[in-house]
């Protein structure tokens, strides 16, 4: 089963596709941030940037199944409605492509990839990259910008992207339980 | 200058024409309210119903100029945020279509139309129907959903659609005032 993983995000959106198998931790397949032409675009240009990128993507893996880092519960308003602009083209591409949408929390994903809800960015990565077997750098950077700046000093890989594959891995892990119960 | 004002809505998104002119009111072109196929739709469809519709409604008149109903400051960040959804994909077909868009805030409609910010639901439709000379009932409800429901009982025309006229109306004032201070 390839699964897409999405983490959305006003200035980029990451994105992960792995494969699951029978035994054994998912193969990594691509990943990668889509980011609009210019951090300044405005809104409608951004937004059409993630649904061209993501459309893109789709058309080239035809993942079975998305799995997208669900409702933010934080932060403002404002922000939150901005969330939701890019959600919103996200939700719409993967209409179009007919493919399954499973949403989880942040909460749900750091328990499931890290083993407690109050995991740090950085602890995430770090499982993502162990239990993928990333060598870093991995993925590719969608999109005319250059690679992720001050947020991602030091990091192995753009946290969108390891949120993307965490997301993924969350997924994967929980259909995973889910047949093994449904067996039981 | 052809106007659409729209009205964007997690279940209903109102949508209104209106040509501009030299002297007097602006003409009332179409109108009318896209909805979700089922109310209880998930959000990937009823974006993909609100997209769908409008790029519809863009290819059959395309207008020069989108007002936009801006920011929903009050409420709470989920509903700021499936909100955002819908404005997403408003956005993209405006895109697309290579529509500017100009976004008016709640506050700045009521001002424009009614005259003053505090304006009930009832009132800007009062105003929008005397102003545009609309007979009621105008507009028509696009999709299978009957003709609205509960909230407008007995309004004229459903609020979705004054509310995406108020917003077309607002645009096309502002625009003349901005005119005038131009040339004096």
């Amino acid at each position: 089963m390839l699964v897409i993983g999405i983490d959305p995000g006003t200035q980029a959106t990451g994105f992960g596709l792995i494969e699951s198998r029978e035994r054994g931790e998912p193969l990594f397949v691509d990943g990668g941030v889509i980011s609009p032409r210019r951090a300044r675009d405005p809104i409608e240009r951004r937004v059409q940037a993630v649904y061209e990128g993501l459309r893109r993507v789709l058309s080239d893996y035809s993942p079975e199944v998305a799995a997208v880092e669900g409702m933010f519960m934080a932060g403002n308003i404002k922000a939150a409605q901005r969330l939701g602009e890019v959600r919103g083209v996200i939700f719409l591409a993967l209409a179009e492509a007919e493919i399954p949408i499973m949403e989880y929390s942040p909460l749900a994903v750091k328990k499931a990839v890290v083993g407690y809800g109050q995991a740090t960015k950085d602890q995430v990565q770090e499982m993502v990259i162990r239990r993928l077997g990333l060598p870093a750098p991995a993925g590719n950077h969608r999109g005319p910008n250059p690679a992720p700046g001050g947020k991602d000093r030091g990091r192995k890989i753009p946290s969108d992207l390891s949120d993307a594959l965490a997301v993924a891995l969350c997924h994967v892990q929980t259909w995973k339980l889910q047949n093994l119960i449904a067996k039981s």
